[in-house]
């Protein structure tokens, strides 16, 4: 049995879409029960709609919300009892397995650092979502807060991201690419320079050398390794380019008559074909590194992203990821100061 | 008449897209002249296959060329009778306003910043290419090869950018706006939190704080001002995730037999709808605050993206966007020595 705390009160679509979510993932598994964690009257409602197995479905109330534009270091600080502090408690303390929320990334990130706590070993805990290519999915790790990372974090990252490639996507061996504006050795700036040949020495990844942002959709590496700056910008580009273009297909088939009937035609396909392409269809992105599973879904999620990033825990509880991590940072030595300096903060 | 040197050359299409280009460019303005720059007779035999107005193409010896895969510093200096070389020099000596080349980025970079030379106060020349979005097109400034840029360099961006986009593309007011993983002005790495107080401190420009990369295709800024690296990720990833969702649609479209009669309906609209989201028609990109108009265009460039680039010349030169350029940087003191140290490694 896996235990999910959902936050029912994070996002733009909550409470109904994430209370949906919930229903919808434990009808489709036993092996699920969800701890759906917010204000209790209106939750309730909520849950009232649907038809589920009792059983597989609590609530624990949480007085407070953490809204996306508040300051994370503090909110974390002040609403102890907020669905995002008091979700994140149960992780710490083993009463759930894990914690799903499209709540605000910044508390999510501090929280996650601060009470569930960072692996041994693990010097900055990476977001690192599936994004949709050609081939299938690839990891973008890192798209987290913490900018300016150090050559040490994206080895970290690589090795994590490679974990999680294998042991939850189920791609053997997967391959390992830095971010980079070229494809030699020697191009790149200050951070992918010394990063470069640390991945090389690397055993236990597969690395395959630099990605060039343009291969990145067509799949050209499983795991994409790149400092959080870039990542973010990565991953909210391909959102913006894919929405862009998309409505340019649709204004362009709704622009004459023959156009639009031809619309009516293709539409069952074309719908089938974008789906593939549809980023909702994998989940959250997990926050790796730490002492539990923390996955962090869009803000603007569906019931449809909500029911897949609480189905993913289920592997990656399987599959003890956290202990595969602990395991391949084992071999490194000291937490770094910085580290060990943010956790001190809250 | 402005008179513009092309790289007959260079690029993946070489000779004959960028011969053809520049017979279109020529034929379409009586006030424009070309040296083709290459191989004379491979060049004379292309040209051969055209009508074309005779007084306004000639062609300039080249011996050698500069492939792509060449360390940059080393080709301009050693190949003094390449294509890049000898145009280079034709714009420094006055001889033409103007270069286009499809060739090597890092040569182009190079050459522009040693042959050429750099305007007095321009501490980097960017390269700016015109990117398309929904609301017509924005300026993305720097995708160069110079990457770790300094806060001071990125303000000289926003500036030239600004000139760029008033008097080539013929915006006024244009917005500025620096590439950022939020909206608030705390958000960023150490670059962006550091050039974010310069930007607004500014008054020639009107700078509206950050944009995240979502909001780029959307329109969100007319200059998007960001350094090298984030520059060349944004470029690249646009064709990437373009090119990956318009095989989506072609593949969905072709997937059955009603979809394949739709596509055919669909088709003409959607093409001339989807023509606005492409990169070639709006020409290449220049490299600003040299000392002459050095412009590079993709490296699959076909004649339509070289017949555009040639044209760009032409208001650059009527709009004197390097006087302007000299005079808005006029106010700053010294060049640094880091550009100074660049143009004494060749």
């Amino acid at each position: 049995m896996v235990k999910v705390a959902v936050d029912a009160m994070g996002g733009d679509n909550a409470p109904s879409e994430i209370v949906k979510g919930a229903v919808e993932a434990v009808k489709e598994r036993k092996d699920i029960s969800v701890v759906l964690v917010g204000n209790q009257p209106i939750v309730e409602e909520e849950l009232a709609k649907y038809q589920y197995p009792k059983e597989q479905i609590e609530i624990r109330h949480a007085s407070e919300v953490i809204l996306t534009e508040e300051p994370p270091v503090n909110a974390i600080r002040s609403k102890k009892d907020s669905s995002i502090v008091v979700s994140m408690k149960m992780v710490k303390a083993g009463e759930a397995d894990a914690f799903v929320s499209a709540g605000s990334s910044g508390a999510i990130l501090v929280g996650g650092q601060v009470i569930v706590g960072r692996n041994k070993g693990v010097e900055r805990p990476p977001l690192a979502p599936l994004i949709p290519t050609e081939k299938g999915v690839s990891l973008l790790i890192d798209c987290g807060a913490n900018v300016d990372a150090r050559p040490s974090h994206l080895v970290q990252f690589a090795k994590m991201g490679s974990i999680y490639m294998e042991h939850v996507v189920g791609i053997k061996n997967p391959t390992v690419a830095i971010v980079n504006i070229g494809a030699e050795e020697e191009k790149g700036n200050a951070l992918v320079k010394e990063t470069f040949p640390l991945l090389k020495e690397c055993k236990d990844i597969n690395f395959i050398g630099s990605i060039e942002a343009r291969e990145i959709p067509h799949g050209g590496a499983d795991v994409v390794v790149c400092e959080a700056f870039v990542g973010n910008v990565i991953l909210k580009l391909y959102e913006g380019v894919g929405a862009t273009l998309l409505s340019k297909v649709k204004e362009g088939m709704m622009s004459s008559l023959r156009s639009k009937i031809g619309a009516l035609l293709v539409k069952p396909a074309l719908k089938a074909t974008l789906k593939s392409f549809d980023a909702s269809r994998y989940g959250g992105a997990p926050l790796l590194g730490l002492k539990g599973l923390v996955v962090k879904t869009h803000g603007n999620s569906t019931a449809n992203e909500v029911r897949n990033s609480i189905l993913q825990c289920v592997t990656f509880k399987e599959q003890a990821i956290n202990e595969k991590i602990r395991e391949s940072l084992a071999a490194e030595t000291a937490v770094s100061g910085e580290a060990g300096h943010q956790e001190g903060t809250v």
